[in-house]
């Protein structure tokens, strides 16, 4: 039986003298890079390497709007009124469209970050406001978001193509949604278990709730991490383990 | 005898909740609006009502890129190495083509703002810098500049469409460059001493210079200020005498 | 009968290029400015000149800490961490403190602004944030905030001198709170009525509420408007009224 | 036979999210900490803990001011009009003053950052306007710079107490002057030679210029770098090297 399955991360996130996140690697494991788009991270010289990069790699690329906080690196909610929120969504995905031309590349999908993404789970005024965002300048752009949001919701019904995503190294509840950060047990971080936990995601659609109960879960991407030495480290075991298992990596459909 | 000229002016400075200029009473004056892009000036809710109006106007939209530098309203000279520069100016060109695609319309020239518009008549590092942004991401874009600059020179050496812009209410030495805003006489007031000598430009392609010397000066475009009530009537007169005159207010070709 | 009354204003908020409100005309009507410190408003030669003009005038400076949020003038709620919040008010304070210092003058009181000073109404762990920050660098400053407000009940009892204000043209409720300014009514424009009431609050203490009720309401000092034509014109008549009435407009005590 | 010198190095230069130099290490070697102020690096919570630590060692804090460029690290020369200049030098000052004594500290120097230490080793106009920012909000403080800089004449002509300092890895001209660093040989990598330039410039009062011969080069303080692991090894070393020769790493005088 085999099976396709995307791994999408962050990428593109250094910014001016400051480096984060290890590109090179991480480009190397994905097959979709949610790149920065200089509100959040990403200075322009940044994002376009990032992207050169991911064009020289065969990797997909997607524009990873956030709130305008550098401080704040885009984890801190900010109450937006939706009028503004959907031009900085517009003015994002423009800039990095022109950035990505530039190096022959193209965007092909769009994917809040942060303090946006976990917003608009649940925040239906900011969801529709991202979504208004991408149907003016970009309708044909799917976005990437959370499984059972609002914001996948609403873009659905708005006509854009949602895509659901899983999270390698991260525990669910019973209902299937995300274990708080904040509960013990929340963020795994053994390569194996983490790889293990993917590969039944991809082939059986369920996953191992905290609570040992067996969740369905459909997601057509997995989120990793790169941030760090160890999350190159899982998500390069993870792409291992799932080609081994008879995986292909490769972008959503 | 008839002519056509076309008139751009900046729009677009507002940013926050500062005001600054009168984009809706310019808007009807020229044919061309050089839309700032979020570096020097504009906030992304801003440039997408100023390019709203222009659409509705029939005005042209075009690019005005500066350095990052809000603080200086992107008059202050920054030494941008070459790949930064080039790096912003595609990533502003992009984030305003999808603020004009948004409320349908389009960018249809760049113009660079400011401290770098003046850098660049005589820096060629900046000047090529500018150019290799335009080329990488929006090669079909004219680009307006001062007549004689570096910036022009190469840029049409590198096979960028090269438009020349006069400006309505300065004063010219009798090489035909700028005088010195330091210096007495360099800026004029008077509406209808320069609609006078706006419309010699446009009819016979000269300028009285400074020391009284006729000076040929051929120019696509002229240049109007609208940052303050005189100067949108200064505009607005010099609309009313040209097109008296018989002249056609018209985006260049 | 005499009595003495505080009037306190936002001064400082323009930014580069671009100017708000009239710092002039209003020196002359308050005897406090609450002046930005540069992170919702005002650059640091704005500041100065601000600060300049308020130590000649004989009118009290205090430092106006806000978020970090020129683009939003610090009027959007952000979800900052308490442990950041208290750096950036302690970053605030003493940039103005210099800034005072060095045209003579001295920060006198601190008071929020914006979506701060509305959050600290409630939310105590911004409140606290704030508070600490105080006592971290400046324990000797009173605070100015809302009556009955979460930061002045937290930072009396941190030991701070904490200070009450009233609004001059805001409808109040039969349980003296601000009537909420999406409803009608809740802002008052004619300056005869709004200085009747204020005179009215400082010799009788009290407010007829929107309702009809007479409210108790005890401020050491009213918070008057000063960025628009029309807001100066309404505190200048206040003063005017309130003088004329026997009152003397002095910095708190 | 005994001497004392003082060792600074840039800290408190990290922003956010992003990690940059090893504040811990370096604050174990050095005895004056240059701690960024916000406006090329340093956001207000890594500049208080920063100087927590410094507290906690006994090493002295300085303020470094820079170009309100976080983008270009305030490497990028900025033309910023002398008023502004001196407002943000006075602002920094200011918000570090507060940091400092929000932890028990205090600011002890000033010395400039980047580009802006590079501009006013010759640049006069920007000079007197670092100057006159000192002296008109802590006219006690000393300002470290380049020996035989116009900022050091100036900043002395001025009545500031001016402190050369001497940099440990570079490589000097026969005139006593640093070698470019675009030139081969300017920069020196070796920890040992490193020492034993430093114990000599500390001891003897001079260099081995590069090209042999031998500068007198009197300093009151040597600057390190540890911006990476090597770096902070270097300095590391020199400490140990310069200890040993009976030298005391003390803060000037």
């Amino acid at each position: 039986m085999s099976q396709r399955i995307d791994l999408n991360a962050d990428c593109g996130e250094s910014y001016g003298a400051w480096r984060l996140g290890d590109d090179d690697a991480l480009l190397r494991v994905v097959s979709s890079a949610n790149v920065a788009c200089g509100f959040h991270a990403g200075d322009p010289t940044t994002l376009r390497a990032t992207c050169a990069r991911a064009v020289d790699q065969g990797v997909r690329i997607g524009a990873q709007v956030g709130y305008a906080d550098l401080r704040g690196f885009g984890r801190r909610f900010i109450d937006v009124p939706a009028a503004d929120l959907t031009a900085d969504v517009i003015y994002q995905i423009g800039a990095l469209q022109a950035i990505a031309r530039s190096v022959g590349g193209t965007v092909s999908y769009v994917k809040p970050h942060g303090a946006l993404y976990n917003t608009i789970v649940g925040n239906e005024t900011q969801a529709r406001a991202v979504i208004d965002g991408v149907l003016a300048c970009a309708p044909e752009l799917p976005v990437l978001g959370l499984a059972g949001s609002a914001f996948l919701r609403l873009a659905a019904g708005s006509g854009l193509r949602a895509v659901a995503e899983a999270f390698a190294d991260r525990a669910y509840t019973a209902e299937g949604t995300l274990v708080s950060r904040t509960l013990p047990g929340s963020v795994l971080h053994d390569p194996d278990e983490i790889a293990a936990r993917v590969v039944r995601m991809v082939f059986d659609g369920t996953v191992e709730a905290i609570d040992g109960t067996e969740v369905e879960l459909r997601a057509e991407s997995v989120c990793v991490h790169g941030d760090n030495p160890e999350a190159v480290q899982v998500a390069s075991r993870l792409r291992q383990v799932l080609e081994g298992a008879g995986a292909a990596i490769t972008p959503f459909a």
